[in-house]
């Protein structure tokens, strides 16, 4: 069903309303600006989707918010707990909601090649048939996984249709897995787009990351994988590099990036839930000169 | 409310069917196990309760019945979680159903010690006035803290009423802990009781551990904190050591200590639900040598 | 002795010839690069300086070279180790040698405030009255330091003469630290220079990072300190963040670095020392790709 | 040459003067006190030999010392670094000064089945044919290897003579490396020979750990492997473990297990090295009171 999961794939953000309720409105604006520049589909409830703050009922309520508002696009949903029950419980509910399938990544307790296989194992006897992308994000994760123990996972699992690449150096890692695993998973790749165009150059499947332009995403991924124009998107991605480099900063960089977004309308209110960033005054300035002398369309 | 909190109090198993549903029956039987065996209360659903294989609909379920069993004694739950809603909303749960409060540890994430003041300013700002115990594992949480952090932490959070004391070498902790934080603030000791006698011997106020035979756990107890019975205490802690050591061995410890409560009527079936140890036939043979070499009592 | 620290230091790189001894006619030609290119002085012997692979003769010959070819422009040495008395050792070698100071970073045993504080006392008993650089830098150490926690410290050893401070994100923390610490201790900034304007504008007094333009660093550290020319700096910047962000990518960065340096005649031969990085056909042709793409002086 | 390596091999202090100087004096008596309770070879330079206070100058001597004292049992120094070119230069000067082989464990760094046969490539390029013994102790090294993983690796290097399992639950893991790596290979195990009776039955071929009481390590060794008196090792190991796990407390358990061979007359002064542990008066008072109710040997 992920099959065809190729190009933009934007990582999305869970907004909030100023009482600190989850802001559906928004979800809906949110989806339709995401889309409007070129997202073929989105990730909700990952680590910048804010989804350690969500409860349970929330969790599945914003899958399920995103599902209605994407009109048949799919949506994927971040499940990974250290709590396996948790995990298989909200993977149903978000598929009873419409979710293409879920994101995982494996938790901090897996050290071995062997522990890696007998966890999803254990994840696929508790979840069943429902598509996987595979998250390999070891600065967060605190898990590294080798190109052969990936390859031996997706070869005993099919249901892993997708790996989300963000393991450094990442254009390295994508030419590795892509020689190792064949068609048709499909290999996207994150750590906020930072090593785009090099990790296309290499293989990828497309972006699936976040930036308050997401024009540039889909632009870079356009002109490297369709356009064959490197030149131009180079230009295009470090025309926007400023702005990626300074929203990729944790939590602080969510906080930017909900700010940039407001501004542009995409959502009503830039707040995270605590214990999520707040910018002061002077993050709010730092933000406006790096836009100030930056040269972005108007 | 946990003002009172000393003497044994018996972290418990969650026991399990032969259909991987939670056996409620069997928490009936291992909360009569405990009370006859010298514990004053009950900590349910820590990791060594498989509370990381519970949905959050059991875990309320298991606290519940735990609650229900009790007669009035107290049950602690643990709640700790990375996420925070999630913790809150299980919080607000189990005290509904009658727990005196709730065991938190910091999420791995606390790397400073503005960073667990901060922390505990957002668990208190969501759960309210609760009675807290505060874990202190670093084995486990992979959160270390000073004696003079968690002195700043329980003065400016009195709803922090116990520390469950684990940190290595603990003797010395509690000591340091005793001297510097001040009653009505309780200190019991965990790390599967492996440094009881000398925890007692510095100032904590009685066990918060698990152990197949919980009485040898209440014995040391009174022998020490009420008795003045060194000797005494001694002589019975070292006749358990040798099981006391074996059980503590992580997951497949769990699994031992269920298998040798299963064969003193205390639980109906040992298992662990997955991903959680299972016993061997090695592991039977090598826990019966254990006890065949022991100076048990009949 | 290191209060007049401000402005590029360069972080230095360690030559090897082909038969993978330490090729000391480049450094020669490393030093009077850096120095042409703005450095006002070196620290030697850091993580991409491949400390880690040498020998501690060759570590001592290392600085020594590097001092012999700075006339007088300092030169500091790393001397992390997780064994104080070798650190003590290397401490007084490279001193002897003329090393102006020494850079410190807290082994990953250190895990609190205390600890912090017990670390440097037990470092300062053994290498007494020598300037240090206090390196704070968690994604590498394993060690988060809290600004009060470095307050203290830099209170009690007045041997701490400059923080390199590293911490994401990185200028919150300088302004932080710039707001606490007071003068004439010294902020650097490090992280491949990638956040450098706005470390800058938030009260650092210069780079201390390695780039194979050092110039950019210098140039963006005249043009906001001195020229308070913040368009110019940020145009300065931004024209070489494409290469600049390549290069932050752990041992490859490195060896691209190196690359970049050999061709601009820096150094003579571009290996690194094993188990570092080498560079594949594809990363020399990626390499080339970027700077292609960018607006790079003649 | 290390393919003989069975029975006691106890890992060994380094005794300090009052000067803090290494004490070559107790080197020898300590040596005596060693093969007199049943040492077949010696383990130096590990953790619990202060290695990490040693200069390289020391940490040479202290080898040669060792094996001078030795009469031709075999002494194995450790020399685990996270500096390749240092463990390599160790490596020749402790082998040059008689040292039967070295003992590695992977440096943090080594995170997947890859990185490990990678790592242990780049140690024997250096070091040629060293006979080693593989550590594997992840509560300490932070590296966790499967058994598979351990096996292709020594299939690769067969200078890999001897394993020190310590990874737990130990025993477990002797049985599966028993079952997949083939003899000669030898297995010892540590972890202060806590789990030492079931390792034992389990397919040991003795320990390599350190007491104070080295002739139970020694007893049990001889009881299990040779006598077949399980009853017998059992009842002896019994006797001695409330000290013997006191002692596996991490630096004050080094620093108990000092005093307590003091007392025996091993070493003439029982202080660590700073930053080693110190007993205070309420440390000795405890271990006074463990030694008071044991029934130990007059």
């Amino acid at each position: 069903m992920l099959e065809d999961t190729q190009g933009l794939h934007v990582v999305a953000q869970t907004p909030f309303a100023p009482d600190d309720t989850v802001d559906h409105d928004s979800i809906d604006t949110l989806t339709a600006f995401y889309h409007r520049h070129g997202a073929k589909g989105l990730l909700v409830l990952g680590v910048s989707g804010e989804a350690q703050t969500l409860t349970p009922d929330e969790t599945v309520g914003v899958a399920a918010a995103y599902v209605a508002a994407s009109n048949g696009r799919p949506v994927i949903a971040g499940v990974s707990s250290p709590n396996l029950a948790l995990l298989a419980e909200v993977t149903a509910q978000v598929r009873a909601e419409g979710a293409a399938g879920v994101m995982i990544s494996p938790p901090a307790s897996v050290r071995t090649d062997e522990d890696l296989m007998a966890y999803f194992d254990a994840v696929f006897a508790r979840i069943g048939d429902v598509p996987v992308v595979l998250q390999d994000f070891p600065a967060s994760s605190g898990v590294k996984m080798s190109v052969p123990a990936m390859a031996r996972l997706i070869g005993a699992f099919p249901q892993i249709a997708v790996v989300k690449e963000e393991d450094m150096p990442s254009a390295r890692k994508v030419a590795a897995l892509r020689a190792t695993v064949p068609w048709p998973v499909r290999i996207l790749t994150g750590n906020n787009g930072l090593y785009l165009p090099q990790e296309l150059a290499r293989g990828a499947d497309g972006p699936m990351a976040g930036f308050s332009y997401p024009e540039m995403l889909s632009g870079v991924d356009r002109l490297m994988r369709f356009d064959n124009d490197v030149a131009g998107a180079h230009a295009l991605f470090n025309r926007y590099l400023p702005l990626l480099k300074h929203e990729a900063q944790g939590a602080m960089g969510i906080a930017l990036r909900k700010e940039v977004m407001r501004r542009r309308g995409a959502l009503a209110h830039a707040a995270m839930r605590a214990p999520g960033g707040t910018l002061t005054a002077e993050d709010i300035a730092e933000l406006d000169a790096i836009l100030a002398h930056m040269d972005l369309p108007a």
